[in-house]
């Protein structure tokens, strides 16, 4: 590997220390090698280099090089320098002592901390490709990557010195002019490009939006069963959470205003409820409004999935049923591009902008300039549209896929609720927890999620699975219900409740 | 413009509702020409996606379209479809009106985001491309933009499908084993690969660890003066902040165990004290390390700018003096590449490695993939390595073209204090105040930052600048030197000094 890095070990060198500093160079490296910070067959910089990094004199690292190398430490190479010998001298001056470092001592986590680690995400994912029944993931291989790669490339090229630098706290200005455009036609509410703010997802807005919104203390509403991402969120800003429960009409406001009036914020996901998937009713929206006004809160709209829908009339969003200027809306590239991407948005209220982006500016934090850059010159050549659209008939025939696969394969055993939005679905159990069937299925590569996982408070939820329809093909979506089938079956016998208590 | 994206207005239809659905059409497409939501000149969708997007048949659609055609709303151009006109008919049915949204009844901030968004960032910066003597910025325009671009284009061609979806939580395995090599063997330290989690940047690094590491109301040194990131981190996790001077060999431990005795967590910057410069003597490193084991402490270790070194050797980061795992490694690649790309990595204890992994996977936040792959093909490829060396011969020559400067135009006005390390400098100033200088400065186009804004608690501080060197070539320091010494001259005149008051 004619590339490999070479490297120079860090050394402290005292000009004061007895021994001289040719000494000091020579036990520092030698120490390296024993160690393993130089490993066999690194490859070690010039002594040129080595000398000026250490500021010494090109004499006192040879001479101290001259000494690793009689005693077989390190070996020269002709035409390519010197390296660390791959086996170490039988006969060590010292052999390697192995240090052993004391138990850790630090300090543990703070109980906030320790919260937000024991969240674990609600979506259990295994490791590996896309697979059935993989929630939260589109239909990778058929992104138009020769469409990104090529503005990537074009973006790179036209790039100024200067676009290298720090961006705009609150993101490219273009990227924020074509998703205001983008909202205004699509989403039914109104912003101008500077309410736009740009994030590494929608979770990451969330986390901005809680700190900012509220104090250590304060009281959240968040939907039950709902989003483990809104449950950080809130978690981090040291918040305390009231689950509100959610039925075939979205969040139930009436039960949330009962028992906890004082809320100074609601999440919530009225397009596209988070995992249920129903659509809040009209009503519902304008007694959340009323009830968030009369209360002084907040509403965080988590727009996510809302591109794609089968069969219902477009409701437009939160935000543009809103006079009060209370609710933030949230949204992400992540299900209508890629996860990997990393971002999404908020648009804030306009008395906002400027205190968002002082705090944020702050906190230093906008997304790489480069994938904004391409971003918005994928929204403006209209293939952001194009794409949405085209998934749009591959989401439906993959979801008539799914119902079509479960019908045959597991009768009675799994009912799936009607889908008209997004790209999971959620399927009633029949006589079967959904624990069990999640490690029936899991044991045989079948990745499904209990709804059981999305409830953080008390409410009992049913034995269900969310499972997502949009990630795999459907032969590939065909066989997985094949095998959960047997998942099913596994999961329903006498021995694997045994395993499951 | 070909591809100029189409347009269609989201349309709430109700079909209960009277005068059925063409009407409902026809008023909700006017009603968003009128409002402006369907801009002049927008292009519609083909009527037989619209028809699709609204769930109505095409002959519904097309009778809305033909009635709002024959009105004058819209037009269609032969082979393009169907435009919003550019001018609207002078006798419109009803006059477009301005809908005066009531003044903002939205909450307030709450009181942590207020202080947030008072916390202004510390570096003052003019809008525009990077001029003398901005800080935090290096040379952009020496980045090998060639070799990062082809990465770029390789790593998009072999990206598999699998590669858009979420990624590690922690970050990408071959990039953390590319920051744990290089760390071994420039920094003085050890870590395995999975102790390193990618972050976007070390400010968001310090706000991860501030929210597990800290609950509200916990007691936090910071550096006075200091890194403004640091002090949103702290606030933001709702943390009382103790500010710790900072002497000639760093921070004054002794002061902060004497004022602050159960502080929870430390930030410093031992390498190179942001934005002093010192280095943090080798006494008190391990007296803050002894300190912090007493009191049962986190060390927040900031390595930034630490391969800039000009003159001394080189100290070993604390993290590698580090026996009991209290120290947790920070670092960006901001200043070594380029802050654009928003990537920075922090090492943890291995123990906590699981902890930190859940409550970074429920927030889900790690940094675009694609990015960190190129990085880490840019390290391993030895670029890394070799910009860095390049660049520490250019930045050197940078700083003797800022001492040679300020000795030719300021002279005695200005008195640089010594750099060792990093890419920006301390100048004290004689007979003149910060601020005044600041915004003369800044009226003639150069950036410079008081040292006073860098203090956040009840120190004094002198009367300084701090001066970025890296950004721009000795040319241009030149020049803005000669402009800075107009600016001192100028804050120096009494009219200024009222100005000031």
């Amino acid at each position: 590997m004619q590339n490999k890095p070479a490297a120079s070990p860090l050394i402290p060198i005292d000009p004061r220390a007895r021994g001289g500093l040719q000494k000091q160079i020579y036990a520092g490296i030698r120490r390296a090698i024993l160690n393993g910070t130089l490993r066999p067959g690194a490859r070690l910089l010039s002594s040129r280099a080595m000398a000026a990094d250490l500021a010494v004199s090109r004499t006192t690292m040879l001479l101290a090089m001259d000494q690793l190398r009689a005693e077989g430490y390190v070996t020269a190479r002709r035409g390519s320098g010197m390296f660390v010998v791959d086996e170490l001298p039988d006969d060590l001056p010292q052999p390697p002592v192995r240090i052993n470092k004391p138990a850790a001592t630090h300090p543990p986590l703070s109980r906030r901390g320790a919260a937000l680690s024991a969240t674990p995400p609600a979506s259990r994912r295994l490791t590996g490709p896309p697979r059935a029944f993989r929630i939260g993931s589109p239909a990778l291989d058929l992104f138009p990557r020769r469409v990104w790669s090529q503005l990537v490339r074009r973006c790179l090229k036209s790039l100024p010195a200067a676009g290298l630098d720090y961006g705009d706290p609150a993101g490219l200005p273009a990227l924020r002019a074509a998703i205001a455009a983008h909202v205004g036609a699509s989403r039914g509410t109104h912003c101008d490009a500077d309410q736009v703010f740009i994030v590494a997802g929608a979770a990451r807005g969330l986390d901005l939006l809680c700190r900012v919104l509220l104090d250590p203390g304060d009281l959240v509403w968040l939907e039950e069963p709902g989003y483990s991402g809104a449950w950080s969120a809130a978690l981090g800003a040291g918040a305390r959470i009231h689950p509100v429960r959610v039925d075939d009409e979205g969040l139930d406001v009436a039960a949330g205003a009962g028992s906890a009036p004082a809320a100074r914020l609601v999440f919530v996901t009225p397009s596209h409820q988070y995992p249920l998937g129903v659509a809040m009713s009209l009503p519902r929206r304008l007694a959340l409004l009323r009830w968030a006004g009369s209360a002084g809160a907040w509403v965080l709209e988590d727009d996510y999935d809302s591109e794609f829908r089968y069969s219902t009339h477009a409701v437009p969003c939160l935000h543009g049923l809103d006079t009060g200027e209370r609710v933030i809306y949230v949204n992400s590239f992540s299900k209508n591009l890629f996860p990997a991407l990393r971002l999404g948005f908020i648009i804030v209220p306009k008395d906002l902008r400027r205190q968002l982006f002082s705090s944020r500016s702050a906190a230093d934090m906008h997304p790489p300039v480069l994938d904004q850059m391409v971003l918005a010159e994928f929204m403006e050549g209209g293939h952001f549209e194009r794409h949405v659209r085209r998934m749009r008939a591959v989401y439906r025939e993959r979801l008539e896929a799914l119902a079509a696969a479960a019908e045959r394969w597991c009768g009675g055993a799994l009912r799936l609720r009607p889908v008209r939005t997004g790209l999971h679905a959620v399927a009633d159990l029949v006589g079967v927890d959904g624990e069990s069937v999640y490690r029936e299925a899991a044991a045989r590569g079948v990745e499904v999620t209990p709804l059981s996982a999305y409830y953080w408070g008390e409410a009992q939820p049913v034995e269900a699975l969310v499972m997502g329809f949009a990630a795999v093909d459907p032969a590939a979506l065909n066989l997985g219900m094949e095998r959960l089938a047997a998942a099913i079956e596994a999961a329903a016998r006498p021995t694997s409740r045994r395993r499951a208590d």
